[in-house]
């Protein structure tokens, strides 16, 4: 195989030169590089990429943490994620946050030995450690004290849109189900818009708020708390699509169907894969365009070392599907 | 940031020892691990993993190779491959092959760079230049004609199993809907174990099977005409749960009710996540033990550099859900 003293001798240049080039090295005269990429080329010589990461502190590669690959929206979140970075010639380490209690120092210390160039988290847990090690960071939906920039979608009109939604399907009597976490996260505004919207137009609601952690057992009883205190209830608005799948679950154990009797409405807008449809009613965030947003952010943060807070909300919108009745 | 340097004279021993010690080279007395080790803790010493790289040709580095995370199968068993990788310290690069035409030839690059030590593969594309290029190589499903190892289900006794279900559910005129690829793969005797269980029982049996790439539209126009053609058909197995999702859609579009008028049984045994049910009635893979295995067998290539092939196949178990009649 061929080594760099080759290219340079076939390049007529020096050593020097030759990685200068390979590693993009700013004042390299065009015809230098000329003459080395052609002998790159005549040689089929492959840079070592670990003596390149010597040289260069970048092994074009970025850490996505997140609790779990194994849940539709982190998964379709993944694929637009690996999609993109490889469009840009970057790699994606997956890390499901809670395979790996010790995640946290574990990329931390691959950030210090440039193993990897930057990171992507949806955590619901402190990030704050990240951010004083100096690592390129792009969080989800998460907000914190220092300014790290975020994705997220548009939570608070999301609320709304799903209140709106389920009156317009008819539901006289609404509720809420979902979870919450200590860490502030956009994803809390979903509750407070469902309430403002349902406030202003003259409605109360029946709500299951509870603090994670919680179990599913926690989540059922609690539900099936309010819906014996609160009968009449004909429609919920849970937080996430895959409570939802839950709840419906849930609701024809016990014989009550949906949509005749309550109807759901989820926030997400999963699907089984790229070609499928899981047919619920949900509130779709967009997630192409907000995974893509993720990797122009941290790019951005690694290229040109630019540390200012960005933060971009993506427009949500209302699809309909089988768990609301036909209007 | 203490360098090797220090760690040297720290514990009064040759740089080269410093070295042997971290790259757990044979021949070294515990004497000088010790001295070597203690110096380590004591200067908080983190080794350089790409100057480690350059010398022990390992960068703990698996790629999973897959046509997409964004599908449940996919996912949940690169939540385990990650789980399991991670308890032996080996990282996950995850890489969407449908995204990325060009994946192969990049991996092969890396692996002669020695950034990844390994692949853990499911395509139904051609493989064999992965296996000519030396790389340590663990298939899912398929097999080739070069003795690469793999793992798999019981696809055989699933076909069987699937056909036993129905007919026991009480369904008469039996259909089977799937997909199937050139490449010679072990999914393939779903079909197989399900038409043989059937002629032995006397029954026929109605059949839509079709050779890749196909589209979902084409998948649908061919299963009505199916059932155009044979309108007493009353239970369908669908070889994969991805399809079955999309086969009770397209039922429920026609008002031809599940499991009333037809009941269903799917292969794969998939859920949304950790703690939920998709509800389905399924022929189900046991997929942490199959990633287990397939974790086991690519890092025993790689640290014992053993390249005899293997085969594994796990049994698979009917999981009652409710696109099947009550018995």
């Amino acid at each position: 195989m061929a080594t760099m003293k080759d290219v340079a001798r076939e390049a007529g240049v020096a050593l020097g030169s030759v990685s200068r080039v390979i590693n993009h090295a700013p004042g390299v005269k065009q015809k230098t590089i000329d003459k080395v990429n052609a002998a790159i080329k005549k040689l089929n010589y492959v840079p070592d990429e670990y003596a390149r990461g010597l040289k260069v502190k970048s092994s074009k590669t970025v850490a996505l943490i997140l609790p779990s690959i194994w849940n539709l929206f982190f998964a379709e979140f993944a694929y637009y994620v690996e999609k993109y970075l490889a469009e840009k010639n970057y790699k994606l380490l997956l890390c499901n946050y809670s395979n790996n209690p010790k995640a946290e120092q574990h990329y931390i210390k691959m950030a210090k030995q440039n193993k990897i160039d930057a990171i992507i988290c949806i955590t619901y847990d402190d990030l704050d450690k990240y951010f004083y090690a100096g690592i390129p960071l792009v969080s989800i939906d998460r907000y914190f004290e220092q300014k790290i920039s975020y994705v997220t979608s548009e939570n608070y009109e999301g609320g709304r849109l799903a209140a709106e939604e389920l009156l317009k399907h008819g539901v006289k009597h609404p509720a809420f189900i979902g979870t919450y976490n200590h860490n502030p996260s956009d994803v809390m505004k979903r509750h407070k818009g469902f309430a403002e919207y349902l406030s202003e137009q003259g409605y109360e609601f029946a709500d299951v708020y509870l603090l994670e952690p919680v179990t599913k057992e926690e989540e059922e009883t609690e539900l099936f708390k309010l819906l014996d205190k609160n009968p009449e209830v004909d429609g919920i608005f849970c937080n996430t699509d895959s409570l939802l799948l839950d709840v419906k679950n849930w609701l024809a154990q016990r014989e009550i169907s949906v949509p005749e009797q309550i109807q759901l409405i989820g926030y997400d807008g999963i699907k089984p894969d790229f070609n499928s449809e899981l047919g619920i009613s949900t509130i779709r965030q967009p997630l192409p365009e907000m995974a893509k947003c993720a990797v122009e952010m941290v790019i951005e943060k690694v290229e040109q070392h630019r540390d200012e807070q960005r933060i971009e909300r993506f427009p949500v919108s209302y699809i309909e599907g089988n768990t609301t009745k036909n209007i």
